[in-house]
């Protein structure tokens, strides 16, 4: 027969199973942490209609977007977990109880040119707060405290959630005239960590802004101290309402993240973030890996005011942030920096020698599963040596090797891969083994 | 603005977060039920290339894809995850450890017309285990050893696996001289349960049976009595070899299944099963809630020799089973059958009456959540009864008030929102409460 060589697209993201379960173990944590902070599970269609879920998109999005027809419709798979949400909300808006606080860790595509660390399939595990007509400012704190807890969970060493406001922003180079250039100069100063400020300041220049504006910009972003110095200098850059009204709202915000008891070094007041995306109007986030900064923000998000316009008249604000796990994953694990994890794994092998001993191995399983154990159970016909290989290669650290003898002593002859020592117990004590 | 319908497609499940929850608390018994017996977990992509992932496809299952070009690439949507398997287990063969026992939770697309309980993106939750050159037939009783402790942690009531054997039934037909008919007349005898014994016996003559073999068909239908007694009368009945050797492997998986301990009316010999896929070489399994059988199989599979042979010279015979979900769950649902599930609400909703009671408040809500209580609080300036109403329809079943008294006295008010009592206990207290 012709063969078919079994490959998977360039792009997409297959593991194998002690990889798997380490990137479970994150999806886990995640989600644990999103739940205790009482934000409900949602799970939407992989596949929408393209009118619904493109209402906004445009542009570089558009152009990634899975499109298709199948017979008359026309079908996009999603792009992100946002857009569905915005449509969620509008259509259960009667159903659902506000704030609404709701987690989503699903896969996303994007037929973008595959590059090193960017997948065209991708988990993102977002949470975002939908507030009927008002939703508290107190709410920007709380979504960087429950980053903070998923990211002090996955023990990935030091980082930053950096805070900026985007009235801050606009209010600001509002105040200098140059509203219409906001977005060229957002852009712009998104490059500052990467390119450094003389890039920066030439393309300022290119752009044609004038010495003195740039020299303000510059002013406005070299502003330092703590997060309270820094609000008390930017207060005084500016009249504009607002510049004055983002700066009262970072303000609550920081304020609220002490209450919150994140530890003061783990955030920062950051100026020169501002996020591309352009439904962000208030709040917006972005994190590093402190000893890591080129991996970029692996954590970004923020407020939004009219996210569902396109779908509903209901004003619902929303604050959301969004984790790209695959990505994350992936370099993580290049950097080595996960550590390995076993939580999917069996925490014993079971080996019976021959049949006759089978039913006294299955009563022992039985017994370690209804204590929650994970057990397998081998049972090819193989030489003892292939039996251990298969626990010591699945990082399986026990063995249980039974045989007439077990059986006659009720015991079990538990073996440490790791020491190598063997010793004949009871399930009891097995079990304790086991447990502890 | 003009606003877009926020609709989704017909036969894509969402689900309001309370439904969603009692979803996902199945897949978590699953996985967990999955992961005690030592399966691995697996994620392949949701795209594949066509020529990939359809090297066998054809027919019905080629129809319902969702295929389509991105550029000049021919992808597809997986429409199981069993192809994958092969897939995978076919390109990673070197860096597995066999026997390979693997676990796939996750969305499956076909586009088939839309009907009653019939989705087009729907979960599956997979099991296989798949062997180097040979596979011990222990195996066959593993598989439905697993599925009797999902069902039965998934409190469904009563429910039957019914298994039987490939080998048998093509055995029995090609000794009658209609091994070319084997493929027509499965396909009619799987329309014995549906449509009663009458309109199979008509299709059959229709089909040019002679009566003396359907005569003997039946016999062999009707066969009855215990599985032991029902092997024991089925032995005679030919001496075709095939057919012998299904036999045999019969007795052993239903030895087996006496030794794994599953309790004996929860699963039958069914001569009856033959299951339409056209991979399966052995070993078949359905089943069905006793009390639904209207339902149909809710979970079926069996052993296939050759699902890799489309990628690999390999030998991998696996044998596998699959739950499928969304149906399944949609089912239950309508039926009445779901219990109310509450793994994922908070258990309490802190209530800090005005700002100068929130750092106290936050305080209580981080001990909560340290101490693995899934806890929410409330932001919004709103009046007492609306703060409480949001818990209540969340159904979250306490609330925990706290303004200046309760910080005063270092306490919090213990409201219980099911009989209205309200007590003022300390935070140690507050934790006994919401543990047990």
């Amino acid at each position: 027969m012709k063969k078919v060589e079994p490959r998977i697209l360039s792009g997409f993201m297959e593991l194998l199973p002690p990889d798997q379960i380490q990137f479970n173990w994150m999806v886990d944590t995640i989600r644990r942490v999103y739940e205790e902070y009482g934000f409900l599970p949602l799970d939407t269609p992989t596949i929408e209609l393209s009118e619904v879920l493109l209402a906004k998109a445009g542009g570089e999005t558009e152009k990634q977007i899975y499109r298709f027809f199948k017979g008359d419709t026309d079908l996009s798979l999603r792009f992100d977990l946002t857009v569905p949400l915005a449509r969620y909300v509008s259509s259960h808006y009667n159903d659902l109880i506000f704030p609404f606080k709701r987690y989503q860790i699903s896969k996303v595509f994007r037929g973008e040119r595959p590059q090193k660390g960017r997948f065209r399939e991708f988990y993102q595990c977002d949470i975002d707060i939908i507030g009927n007509e008002s939703l508290d400012l107190v709410y920007d704190a709380e979504i960087p405290t429950v980053i903070y807890h998923v990211f002090e969970e996955l023990q990935l060493g030091k980082f930053t959630i950096r805070i900026n406001n985007r009235k801050v922003l606009s209010g600001f180079f509002e105040s200098l005239g140059l509203e219409h250039e906001i977005t060229d100069i957002l852009r712009i100063i998104d490059k500052m960590d990467k390119m450094g400020e003389e890039v920066v300041k030439r393309e300022l220049l290119e752009q044609g802004i004038v010495e003195k504006n740039i020299d303000a910009i510059f002013t406005f972003l070299h502003t330092s101290g703590t997060v309270e110095e820094k609000l008390a200098s930017l207060k005084k850059l500016s009249n504009h309402p607002l510049y004055q009204e983002g700066l009262e709202e970072l303000e609550i915000v920081f304020s609220a993240l002490k209450e919150f008891q994140v530890k003061e070094e783990y955030y920062t007041l950051d100026l020169t973030i501002a996020r591309g995306l352009d439904y962000y109007t208030g709040t917006v986030y972005e994190t590093i890996l402190d000893d890591y900064p080129s991996l970029g923000s692996i954590c970004s998000g923020g407020r939004y005011e009219n996210l569902t316009e396109y779908y509903t008249d209901q004003h619902l604000p929303g604050i959301g942030i969004s984790i790209g796990l695959s990505r994350l994953y992936s370099q993580l694990k290049e950097a080595g920096i996960l550590k390995e994890n076993h939580e999917s794994i069996s925490s014993i092998l079971l080996v019976p020698m021959d049949k006759e001993v089978r039913g006294y191995t299955l009563d022992i399983a039985n017994y370690l599963r209804e204590n929650g154990i994970k057990t397998d159970v081998y049972y090819q016909e193989k030489g003892m040596k292939q039996k251990i290989k298969y626990a010591d290669r699945l990082g399986i650290p026990y063995v249980g090797v039974i045989g007439e003898e077990e059986v006659a002593e009720k015991k079990v002859a538990f073996k440490n891969l790791e020491t190598g020592t063997q010793e004949l117990i009871t399930k009891e004590e097995l079990l304790k083994r086991l447990t502890k």
